[in-house]
């Protein structure tokens, strides 16, 4: 769902990758209708990838006519009207990467959660969502460490890091005491500051290119396979990785 | 045990945090026997804090007249023949941070295990530890990505980091491929890199004096509290924190 | 000249900057002959920026009919023999990116700037060469100061970065000691860490995207514009900034 | 001139390099009086580096007494009233590293340059130094590259940096708008981020211990030895390697 910048970014991931076939995809504008995404994009690939319009076609349709594992929304707060009942009717796997809504969606999502494994997170990457584990783990382990959140972003961009906000917040900081760097065309670094007396930690990401939440998104639709229905954040999928380390 | 540079620093650590107390120290040299480490360093404590030399005063004896709940231990590779013996029979825990032995002790810790809680870790840093084992997490999560481990020391610093070695070790990477970086006077910072295809995870472990043994070590002895006999790494310390995340 | 990957690159900065004016590109394939840059590429420019094959038209005829200041080459070992003898004869700067040839070219570079100012930089980021420079100056300041050179890039590149090679060079240092970490997608990282007793300077670049040569290359052709002829590098163009230190 | 724990840290510096010699020591208590700083310190020299008291002898006694070339200040806004004047009036160099006065002493230093050569520099350390005029130097070149100001520093240190504030002003910046990381037990870090459109330049500066002082204070000793008299900054002293820039 979604063919703006970041979901061709996630299509031609998903393209590019042999372990997952990109099926179709819908998006708001009828331009594209019943071309390629391979070709569109420039990309190799025998996946379908056949491009809908919303207004073309119903989820339900869809979804009956081509059936999926499941559903992959990139796209805008009002995507999930689109094809959450249809979906979670069907019991296809919801990955919803939609970062902010104009509502609490949370509910909607819990309720389709009893028909469908359904899951919804604003930054999908894995590295972002290892990195707020990890800090979380090492917050337990040193309570008394003092925590800095530290995001650098592109110049334009005015708003301090939604993902640094979710970040402070579920580390049980101020997220006014975010500290923003904005230069130039940096596309998007996070880094976390452990001080303890005598030694420094720093967990840090970089994002390179927004390819990045299309490997997130099948990281995602894969370990929700034979799930048991539910709702389910990213940090759900991931923590079983903590609990089970290897030797 | 051991009253080198590292095993100051550790006193330090000890005698100014008040949930722990210093009850006595051994060294080799019998040059400041009967006095005060809160006086020889310049520190202000009320823990006693006596400094004994080996040659004077058995284990035994002191660990019948001077009971502790853990002897820990920064001598050398002969201390653990002074005081292992004696502290597995009386049931004290056993921190032991000695990095290199001339020989296999693991056998030998295994064996005070049957009697006590006995642990050996070469770095004891709780930083270096936690990183280890975020680090292993990652790779499950994410074995495709690339991995590297970089590591800055002073000049003079001839050998590779052991830490690192370990690091390597035990992410499944070959050693011969850590890149040294020796310049000046670094204390020491250790870098793992996970390269992603679209995104760069860094996890970074700076230090900046030695007393991070000190908080180390005493994490260790807390935490073997309670626990049942037996062999210890750090790691089997801090896993249980990754095991029980927080919400 | 040149358009590929990173011709291409060139050529947007170069229509979307008001300053400057791309007027035409000549290539090897005459599979886009007479089409605009522009609208290949896709960016709104009023830049002419009409794209010949070297087949189709000779440098001479090119810079006779459309006459320009400067020729930007990121193109390969052979651009030179197509343009080199045109533009120097016409007094038309040379701005060569090309990194690597197949021969010795700076004897054909200094015969041109007998009649012209042709600069060849295998390097043409404003980044990389200030910090060559700033570099350079920090060893003169510092000559006891231990040097370090560590890159990243992605997985697959097989070599050594070729900047990281000129920079060692450049600071007498051995290129072999050079320390090459190689993961992912990372796009390319130089950092120089200046070690000294107690404390560190780290200059370090990170490249985002190769849209840099192209601001490189304007401030390239921008500077030696009313220079006198001759044989330039970057670091000549810039050495100037670094005497004149504003208050 | 001052014995405080930087003052110290700095003698030990001057005590271990073979080509400076530390002849007296001026602090205001006279606790130590008559001692040698090698035997307090505990640091193996043959500088005679002999303890006085402000009390106990005048700035103009000692320096006829044992000549010295430079004097060194380290210790508070009130040293320079003790020695400014007969340092001056014997055309003794004089390095002053007092951070903050409580009154404007720029005057001051003008005045007694033009008997002397004086410098007054608040952060006096190589790195720093360097990192302002080569930051000066790259705004010049890239005017329009955002820069930001990142400073991290202990938990505890309660304003922004000093050094920070006077980089941003060096600038051009609002010093409003630096970034502080507090945390653990950080000595201090201060980096400057240039970002491009398309790159990235990190200037970044780490402090492992206090005694980068002593090498920053003998620096600037040693070259404003034969300069003609005036007032200084560190900056004067290095600008001149920015404009000889090596092959």
């Amino acid at each position: 769902m979604g063919f703006g910048r970041t979901g061709r970014a996630v299509a031609s991931v998903m393209m590019e990758r042999a372990d997952v076939r990109l099926e179709w995809i819908v998006r708001r504008s009828a331009r594209l209708d019943h071309r390629h995404a391979s070709e569109v994009i420039g990309v190799d690939s025998d996946d379908p990838a056949v491009i809908h319009s919303a207004g073309d076609a119903s989820a339900a349709a869809l979804l009956d006519e081509f059936p999926v594992d499941a559903v992959i929304d990139f796209s805008s707060v009002s995507g999930i009207d689109y094809y959450g009942n249809a979906a979670a009717a069907r019991g296809v796997s919801m990955v919803c990467a939609v970062s902010k809504f104009d509502r609490d969606v949370e509910p909607q999502f819990r309720d389709w959660g009893r028909c469908t494994r359904a899951l919804w997170s604003p930054n999908i990457t894995i590295g972002i969502n290892f990195m707020l584990l990890a800090a979380k783990t090492l917050r337990a382990i040193a309570p008394c460490a003092d925590v800095e959140v530290v995001e650098e972003h592109f110049k334009t961009k005015p708003e301090v890091s939604g993902t640094a906000v979710r970040m402070a917040e579920g580390l049980g900081l101020d997220p006014c005491e975010i500290k923003t760097v904005r230069a130039g065309g940096i596309i998007g670094t996070h880094e976390l500051v452990f001080g303890f007396p005598f030694q420094v930690v720093r967990l840090r990401h970089e994002s390179i290119t927004r390819e990045a939440f299309g490997n997130g998104a099948i990281f995602a639709a894969q370990h929700l396979h034979g799930k048991p229905n539910g709702f389910y954040r990213m940090e759900d999928l991931m923590a079983p990785y903590f609990a089970r380390l290897p030797a």
